[in-house]
């Protein structure tokens, strides 16, 4: 498989136009080689921008208006033409991410299926929230108008590729899908890692946009640097509201500049998370070298770059806790590095590595071997007590990449005491069998507090694409615990509730006409109505 | 009636415990007369707030985990309380705010029914948002795991009373009540200008929590500047979220702080409306007489002093446009004064007067006539033109009390202009008759997005507690369009999904087990599945 750059321009696409940048230039590099990869990609200045943010203001009105069969049919469209660009996506994607072949494919119909299913979401209509208090007029001592609500679209969002998943929290990636599926346009700002990868799901979109027919302004993708073109799009007043997916210190900045504006706006920001995984004695004790195995497989897969990365493992003091140390130190020098995403990633992972190491009282498990080419370094694995993990905060604090921290506990009651003081999490998982029930029941209740998915005897990695997903959680995991990045719910972030009083049947628009000529459930005086029945 | 201080202790409700603060005192005022009511009220220090909130934190997971008969029992029984606090409560209240007792009987019973009504909502138990993605162990190429979701209350929430509504939207009103039905225990700061108002309610909800057996944490009542006690509330790392009706300035300060937090949490903060209405042609030449005087009762209704008061009316040129005009300007000059709540807040209503009547191109349309006693001004009508709306900014601030400004346009074009430069609002109201629809239709898009609630033909003051009831609506409407601080939807400002993916079922909460305990409606596999169906 080869890199066709051919069909690559280099430029953004501003509302429909390729567009080239009157900024400096960035190419994406192979990280397997630190090699710039062609072509070259202008950044847009802010006066471009306008251009993308007044389009998105001009097509809303005509998007959110969209029969709900031809919206539907659009999501599904960008779907078949992110999957008609063939192998020449997920080559370009390896090229610029070292990502192996089976995960990109992977992650290809994972973002198609996610597409498709935003599509069901929208013929279904669940999403338009409808709620009727009928008009009570005999009522006393006064009569009740008429009242019903329902959901629109807040307005453009502006969404922002992360560098972990090139395809399914990039471009079309779940962000924009919900957002595209609630009715706002979205101003897509690239992640300057993998530019060509980017463009071409772009025009996979602008091709859907023009084949349906919409206002071009539906769809932009921007190459701009973060800190000046990033932070101008979420203080464009135009917007109003932003997903992104990355890093703590760049989601908190974004989240200061929409906080700062005139119209303050909500940043939905999916940033760190050390998933911490708790192993009851009863479930270590059957397998623990199985167990060291699995987990090493949960740290290491995509180089550990995974937003639900098991960092942290709180493993019994015991025969059975030793037995799982040991089963780590004596597999993990096995464990061959894969290639990091870009060079910059990586050397972040290594002084996380390094800084975790020279805390008092860590130690270290073991240690892979250092992957092929550039920025593949050696799987590593710490351990610490609860102790340590109370009194110091860095033991805490997310590395991304293949590193982890196994905690080492004595009694079950400490383990309670440890997930209090932890920071909000994406996710944290219980191994147990029913021997280690009433000790689980003892964690949950700090644990639902915490976190946004809570796992029995799995591991945090994979995150199913469906109706009951949770990828949430409080801060730092993200900036709005209300509410999630992966699954159907997601469509909410992106909608707010209006209501219509005394209307006449003429001017309410559709999803809450008494007529309901999109056949949507209805909350009538409180109680769910369904369609039909 | 009369009131009777002999029950009031002057005290903070610190987790069940009558407290006296350690600052210096404050009293209610009675508008009327600018006498100082007694007895006087000790505000608290901070050490004494962290008994609120450190109690707050302690009861939240017995609080959250209650069965939901005795959790719906517990709000109906407070409501009860209140009712059982009979003529003093109203007396009280009538003293301090100024407000009539018809008025405040009213208020009562919507701050009961408002009560009554989250109990419903707690018995139907929609709000926990059950979902279920069932396992589906034989997929391709990865089986799914079984996932099920619902809301969990985020925690301790702080909720701020308002001036206005010192029933309704205060000590146990629409915020206590959808954060306590939510599950979230609540630390009330009282607003400084009712607070025995504030004693008793607080007294009737402390009589609740003992009665129910409840951990004392549940409710406290606190008195304090809110400079100081108030932001050191909205800082507690305990609270979750924050309920807050009031002024833009004392909105927009909370949710600063909230934001510089370790943690940021959500402030549900409703601040500055000025309710546009819109008059069409065809509806104001049937009765223009007749409009002005609804107008005139829906601007001086509670002194003005409405959250969703009319505070900008949009009017044709032309006869019937002219003839509304001249109504205003023949009735109001008998329109009286009543009271307002502080003496603080008639002189910035007073300011706000002059302010606009200073600026270029307002005219005065006509003044009604001081009421009896001190801080009831004449209620004062301006008019001025689109294009002066357009020019200056200071024609949409918000004047709280009794003030409103009639624009006269010439095309109906020229609306829709006009309301795409407005602020988001909570309300804009339609007068419109059927050969009025074209003309309105045209102005709706613009409106649904600017605003939380649509009237036709009616006035945006009274505001309906229901289901399908929206007060809400864009900055600096509120903090947070997404929600309302009005309805059972309110609820959801208080919840968080969590998923459980691959539980034993006797693990799972009660909300989300297979044998559904509950009866709950479902969403499985992104369908809704009703309960016993």
């Amino acid at each position: 498989m080869t890199t066709n750059t051919q069909n690559l321009s280099g430029q953004s696409i501003l509302a429909g136009v390729p567009t080239a940048g009157n900024g400096r230039e960035v190419h994406g590099y192979n990280p397997a080689t630190n090699q710039a990869l062609d072509p070259a990609y202008s950044l847009i200045d802010t006066e471009q921008l306008k251009l993308a943010t007044t389009a998105a203001a001009a097509a809303f009105d005509s998007f959110r208006s969209l029969d709900p069969q031809k919206h539907a049919d659009f999501l599904d469209a960008i779907a078949a033409n992110i999957e008609a660009s063939g192998d020449e996506l997920v080559a370009r994607a390896m090229a610029e991410t070292g990502l192996p072949e089976a995960r990109l494919v992977g992650e290809r119909g994972r973002t198609c299926n996610q597409l498709r299913l935003f599509a069901q979401v929208i013929r279904q209509g669940d999403h338009h929230g409808v709620r009727i208090d009928p008009a009570l007029p005999e009522r006393t001592p006064l009569p009740r108008a008429d009242i019903r609500q329902r959901k629109v679209p807040v307005g453009p969002v502006a969404v922002f590729g992360a560098s972990n998943f090139p395809l399914a929290f990039s471009t079309a990636g779940g962000d924009t899908a919900s957002a595209l599926a609630a009715g706002c346009p979205v101003v897509f700002k690239a992640h300057n890692a993998h530019p060509g990868t980017s463009e071409i799901v772009g025009a996979a979109i602008t091709k859907a946009v023009a084949e349906f027919d919409l206002h071009p302004g539906v769809f932009s993708l921007v190459y701009g640097p973060g800190a000046s073109i990033g932070q101008a799009l979420v203080a464009d007043p135009v917007i109003k509201a932003v997903g992104f997916t990355g890093s703590r210190s760049g989601g908190t900045a974004l989240m200061a500049t929409a906080a700062a504006r005139p119209e303050p706006i909500p940043v939905y920001a999916e940033m760190s998370s050390i998933n911490p995984v708790l192993f009851f004695d009863g479930a270590l004790s059957r397998d623990p070298e199985a167990h060291a195995t699995a987990y090493l497989g949960s740290v290491t897969g995509s180089s550990g770059q995974l937003c639900t990365a098991p960092g942290l493992v709180f493993v019994p003091v015991g025969a059975a806790g030793d037995a799982f140390v040991e089963a780590i130190g004596s597999q993990v020098p096995a464990s061959p590095g894969q290639t990091m995403l870009t060079e910059g990633i990586y050397k972040s992972w290594q002084q996380g590595v390094d800084t975790l190491g020279e805390q008092g009282g860590v130690q270290l498990v073991g240690r892979g071997r250092d992957g092929e080419g550039e920025n593949a370094p050696a799987p590593t694995i710490y351990s610490a007590g609860v102790e340590q993990l109370l009194a110091n905060p860095v033991l805490q604090e997310e590395i991304f990449g293949a590193a982890s921290l196994v905690i080492r506990y004595s009694d079950p009651a400490d383990l309670a005491t440890a997930l209090a003081k932890l920071e909000g999490q994406l996710t944290a998982t219980l191994q147990l069998e029913q021997s280690d029930y009433a000790a689980a029941a003892q964690v949950l209740p700090v644990l639902e507090q915490k976190v946004g998915r809570i796992l029995v005897n799995g591991w945090p990695t994979g995150v199913e694409v469906g109706h009951a997903m949770v990828h949430g959680g409080p801060f730092p995991a993200t900036s709005a615990p209300h509410t999630t990045s992966v699954g159907t719910l997601a469509i909410e972030r992106f909608l707010r509730p209006v209501a219509y009083q005394n209307f006449p049947e003429d001017l309410l628009p559709a999803p809450i006409r008494q007529e309901n000529p999109w056949n949507l459930n209805r909350r009538v005086d409180g109680v769910i109505s369904i369609a039909g029945e």
